[in-house]
């Protein structure tokens, strides 16, 4: 048996960052360590609002030392003035993963959802109550920011063993044919 | 006579980041004292390339103790793809700025152009001669990025100043409102 990954999964935004750590391995019941939302006022200044993002998501891997960052991959189809701050926040949740050293994953929202409820096309009911039944929670945190991170940090524990797998074979793959 | 602001300026991107320090006031000659071109390789993940941008702009903000922090402002309209980078980017200017207790200021490209030429329509070739002019350089510094990020500068320190009297009295105004 593999031993249990610690996934710290971020829902970038300025207003609302959500903030969640999962632990645990494909095939075992799953343990939530941590969740919060980070908030910032939206009457600061965007350079100071990305500071205090900075204070809190530095906080999170100090205290929760994750093995994987896990931030949601921004949309540029949305509205663009929102995707503007989600970018801004995405980039320091990355930003402090990579100064400790923590690899970054990006997923996009649909394959959270499809990870977590087996649907791409899942709405945030369903995606809350599987988070809730996944992690045995009496009910799913608040605000949603909150729930969609654990859905991410779910979503990394049972597609990122899969996807270093391929990554791994793919390189053994070139790594033969470089030898030919 | 006013003291002279020192301007670091940042023209903001992944692949090239252009950088520019000029110090100088208003109806004074101004004085290019830094420029550069921090790169980061294609190759290298997102993460990782932020946490470089965030070295040589910590390096920068450090050795040229700004007193005010440019960025340009991101255009949503551009190609979506390159925003979100330059987005990330101008964050990572910002959060450096922000936790050196450093004011960061945004102004768009044609505010740049109509401050540094007189046209905010002007092209690449007319800013970067007023540049040359303006900082008494031999040539332009290349590639563009780092004279753009001068313009910037040149552009925060001659529209700085007339932007914080309007707030000023603006304040001013408001505080005499509310005494009444």
């Amino acid at each position: 048996m593999r031993s249990p990954t610690r996934v710290l999964a971020v829902d970038p935004g300025l207003t609302r960052l959500g903030l969640g750590v999962v632990q645990g391995s494909v095939g075992r019941p799953l343990e939530m360590v941590h969740v919060d939302v980070l908030r910032t006022p939206a009457d600061l200044d965007t350079a100071r609002r990305l500071h205090r993002l900075e204070q809190g998501l530095e906080e999170a891997v100090r205290l929760h030392r994750p093995h994987v960052v896990a931030v949601e991959r921004v949309f540029s189809q949305n509205n663009v003035s929102t995707v503007m701050g989600t970018a801004q926040a995405s980039a320091v949740a990355m930003l402090v993963a990579a100064r400790h050293g923590v690899d970054v994953k990006l997923h996009t929202p649909s394959e959270v959802k499809a990870a977590v409820t087996g649907s791409g096309r899942a709405d945030k009911a369903q995606v809350a109550a599987m988070v809730v039944r996944l992690l045995r929670l009496a009910e799913a945190p608040k605000p949603v920011d909150a729930t969609d991170a654990l859905a991410l940090a779910i979503c990394q524990i049972w597609r990122g063993g899969a996807q270093n797998r391929l990554q791994q074979a793919h390189a053994a793959a070139q790594r033969k044919e470089s030898l030919r």
